[in-house]
């Protein structure tokens, strides 16, 4: 049985993933926007530190009520868009499609299944850097990972495939339990984006002095919520270490959010940090650190938003 | 009888009211820094909102070692630089000297106290718009009332004195409870001078939307410490509610620390920020959000002071 993929949001994440399921014969559909023409002219290239491609021509489309119905939609776009959901899906979706939401933050699958009552949805962590740097045109920098995790169904057959197809498509691909990997991605997400945003900076910058402290006790209190919220598996306090040290040894980095603020783009401040805040108020507890920085970042996005 | 009074850091703080008192008749010693030729030639001139006022000949000095011992010493530099006090105090105190610490932050009268034992010590909370506009030149723009409060005695009859001669200089003078007007005053500028340096902004802009919630979260963390530490009587959780409305009727003001982030001179962080935080873990709680500030305010600091 072979399945074909949907990819909405053809950008860093929808063009290196889908990307590399076409470049391994997948069937691969992908809905573009600015870029639409360019790719129909001139294919898609990804340059990639796991090797570069070029696919000279694509199942290009500008509108998903021009795409067939396929078996996994991989939703790549930013949250920011996400109430749009609503109606360029359903053109896309058979009554076994999967929606597999590869984005950042706590609730997105929360929000889809009610626009999209019934429907198989999955998280999807990228654990990637990459960028699109001209139209059609991505920039794989380092790591490449994708985590699924059903997020309201068990039937695991679809999900298996599309492990098997990420895998024979050069993409390390694994499963892992839903609450467990929003919230492990969230640890680091959390103190990185907003950090990099409000002190205007990159990774390594933060990882000194006050600065480290201050994102490991972030990391805590993600962690403390995550434990309290319930994950599938508690979440060790040795785990901030670890994305501390993984994270001295990237390359000085740019996480999404501080990308969307050196472009004067609306940033995620929505699911990356009020739904968690949100979620640690409705158990109980209140996360003080990541309340700080959402309403820091609430008022750095009016700033530059207002002058455009 | 008459006291007298050495003001030590003539700016917006110190000139103001030594002027003041100076202009009244009391015998009052200034200590300056760069503008000592200046006002040896010029006097000193405050513009201000009850009245402006010219003294074309004030006791200047460059050095306590050339002034004489005063009966009240009003300490009026930033707390950047206490660590001389140990050095320049001394030549000016006789045994019965009052210091008047007029100071921002928690933990100050502690740490003078250690440098010169024995010395009576007082807080001096100054609630107002002042600043510096030339050498020897003060603007006060607004309020400019004066709480001061014992911190190791309980003889107040050079305190009572000081209060008469403030009031007859035309300064709205009373006296406080030690810790109550050391953290009331702390409910304040915990979040507006943090927030206006970290966001780059004043306080108007900072009341609104988010911002305004954070300010009041970070005010009422404030209060619970203090209540929690142990002011004389506790701090009403309404007072937080009180100084945003107070605030709101404020012109658009930029508080202390962002001045000195404007013209990128070292912050007061340590005593408005790590020494409030400090006290808290002391006394078994802790002030995540006030920590967060902290921490951001070191990371900014460090960046504009490693270009100069």
């Amino acid at each position: 049985m072979s399945i074909s993929y949907a990819i909405i949001g053809t950008g860093a994440i929808g063009g290196y993933y889908g990307g590399r399921l076409a470049n391994s014969g997948k069937e691969v559909h992908f809905l573009f926007h600015t870029d639409y023409d360019y790719v129909m002219n001139n294919g898609l290239r990804v340059d990639s530190t796991n090797g570069d491609f070029f696919l000279p021509k694509v199942n290009a489309y500008n509108d998903t009520k021009k795409m067939p119905k396929c078996d996994v939609v991989l939703v790549c776009m930013k949250t920011i868009n996400n109430h749009i959901l609503k109606n360029i899906l359903p053109p896309i979706l058979h009554e076994k499609s999967l929606i597999i939401l590869i984005q950042n933050g706590i609730g997105v699958e929360e929000d889809v299944e009610k626009m999209i009552p019934g429907v198989d949805i999955a998280a999807g962590l990228a654990f990637i850097c990459s960028g699109k740097i001209g139209p059609g045109h991505i920039h794989h920098q380092c790591y490449g990972g994708l985590t699924i995790a059903p997020y309201n169904f068990s039937e695991m057959s679809i999900v298996d495939k599309v492990i098997e197809d990420c895998i024979d498509a050069g993409i390390d691909a694994k499963t892992a339990p839903y609450h467990l990997a929003r919230w492990k991605k969230s640890v680091w997400n959390i103190p990185f984006n907003g950090m990099t945003v409000i002190l205007n900076t990159t990774t390594n910058y933060l990882l000194k002095d006050e600065t480290e402290s201050l994102i490991k006790d972030i990391m805590l209190e993600v962690i403390n919520t995550a434990n309290i919220v319930g994950t599938e598996s508690p979440i060790p306090l040795s785990f901030a270490d670890e994305m501390i040290s993984a994270t001295k040894v990237m390359i000085p980095y740019s996480p999404s959010m501080k990308l969307d603020f050196d472009f004067h783009r609306p940033m995620e401040i929505e699911y990356l940090y009020s739904r968690p805040v949100a979620t640690a108020l409705q158990h109980g507890t209140s996360m003080p650190m990541t309340s700080v920085l959402e309403k820091e970042l609430r008022f750095i996005e009016s700033q530059y938003l207002q002058k455009k």
